[in-house]
């Protein structure tokens, strides 16, 4: 039977392949690098930043699936086979980014930082805040994940807009899309959420140029940064700039150019930064076994596999 | 014409008359004690924790509004003469009391104080936690607030449940009501969210032997409280038993016994406990304007009051 490969670095595999072994004990299940046996029996390999060139060495794959939602991690491989390459998109991966960007939407919206600091010294006092029908949210990004949590806040009364590459419809979200769209989504929005797949064009695309268009004269009192997409995504130097010049009132950021974190990294004790540790939405090892599983079965019964990657796009 | 009157104790009265009088400019606006005025004018009464005795001492009141969305500080008068006492029933306050229900609840579900301590410490460390659809919220009190407030968690994907006093019924909302009803209600629900309005029945609700009927062995790992409501629901003392035996593992509290929470209340600094200060759902002094004038506008044309208080029911 065709063997099903784990490679995983930076995180525990050993989760990943309990789960897969769990739910089809039938299955050869393989464990990158010391339970790698015959590569010619691998048809299918998960993988979450797998060492370069590993895919070119496994004559017989038939596909790559992502642990995570991104799959840059995977495309960067110059030795890339032409095999599927497979995002995970599983409904528990959109629930708990749609909870993560709510969560931290509100807690700046709400301005419970300071809440929290106030309950510190026993201080009881409230602070003004508008309603959320006057606070321009944005989502930058309107695939699975930023389609969700655009209509999420919607719900809650936030006037929300989503920014996409291609034009998106979405009951209740202004869209816009393209170079032009862009310009005039970040000059209405206030709270940025980013939830963009990292591609060669979206590379860095957080910097202080695009940061000092955001609005900050909107009923939230300033301009405020989400990012839980990808670090790359942003330049870290820019997002300081942009906080100390007033640009930006604060931000949080799951995401960052180096994970973990390092600890000499300034935005640790910034104090408008709010830092999780790539907590936002991970995958689940059970969700995602199954729907690997699910996967490689329609697969082998003759259907063609969900969510491929469009390469050309990058995503 | 006949007079409006503002009596307010507790908070500052100024925004609240400046909202009726930019509102409504041809109208007599009074604010208690200084500019009561000649009290036989006075059809109108706008009331926050009013003086004891003075609705009795307005002879031609036709009906008194509660600036807030609970009543039970103008029942408490026993001199409350027979005129409708009408609730503060606004968007905008349903808005802002949905908002801080997610965000303490997702605050509790995300580990996110947890993470906010980490962040002090410079630490990167991800906690494990369950998803959405395993948790089980309840929701204490179907007005207004509390549907709202459901119908929002269900849509992030919790497992959400309703008790109210009598039956009522919402979609994708398991209902609970009444005594038996309550036992089943609270054995179900890890995390508890309190929206009831203050009656003799409900006074002291919130006590150890309600708090020991949680679901502690749950996906979330304990039972959680969170108290939007009134203070007058809780006894406190209670609550930090439940937290030290270990029936609670953390509560969220927005409302007190005694507000200012006095600096002497060990729930200010109890690990387990996150104080805001009553800051969940604040009238606008503006949108509460808008509403009053649209009811005496509504009455004045020979239509009767909306949203008026059940006296016998105590809401």
């Amino acid at each position: 039977m065709p063997a099903i490969l784990l490679a995983v670095t930076g995180t525990d595999p050993q989760p990943w392949a309990e789960a897969l072994q769990a739910l089809a004990p039938q299955r050869d299940i393989r464990l990158w690098p010391d339970r790698l046996g015959e590569s010619a029996d691998v048809a299918y390999l998960c993988a979450w930043h797998a060492p370069r060139g590993l895919f070119a060495r496994l004559p017989r794959l038939q596909a790559i699936f992502s642990l995570g939602a991104g799959v840059e991690h995977i495309l960067v491989d110059p030795e890339l086979p032409d095999v599927p390459v497979v995002r995970n998109v599983e409904p528990d991966l959109i629930v708990r980014m749609t909870e993560y960007v709510v969560l931290h939407v509100l807690l700046h919206h709400r301005r419970q930082r300071l809440y929290g600091i106030q309950q510190r010294e026993r201080v009881w006092h409230e602070h003004a805040q508008p309603v959320a029908s006057a606070v321009a949210v944005g989502v930058m990004g309107l695939g699975e994940l930023g389609a969700a949590a655009a209509v999420a806040l919607a719900r809650l009364g936030f006037r929300v807009a989503g920014f996409s590459r291609t034009p998106k419809t979405l009951a209740g979200i202004e869209c816009f899309h393209g170079e032009p769209g862009l310009e005039a989504f970040l000059r209405r929005t206030e709270i940025l959420v980013c939830l963009l797949p990292v591609t060669p064009a979206t590379q860095g695309l957080l910097d202080l140029k695009l940061l000092r268009k955001l609005k900050r004269d909107g009923a939230s009192g300033g301009a405020y940064l989400i990012n839980a997409a990808r670090g790359a995504l942003q330049v870290e130097a820019d997002i300081l700039a942009a906080l100390d010049e007033g640009s930006l009132a604060g931000a949080t950021l799951d995401v960052f150019a180096r994970e973990p974190l390092p600890p000499a990294s300034p935005l640790w004790r910034h104090p408008k930064v709010t830092i999780t540790p790539h907590n936002a939405a991970t995958s689940d090892p059970r969700a995602f076994a199954a729907n690997v599983l699910r996967q490689i079965e329609r697969f082998e019964s003759g259907l063609p596999f969900e969510h491929v990657v469009d390469r050309a796009r990058g995503y």
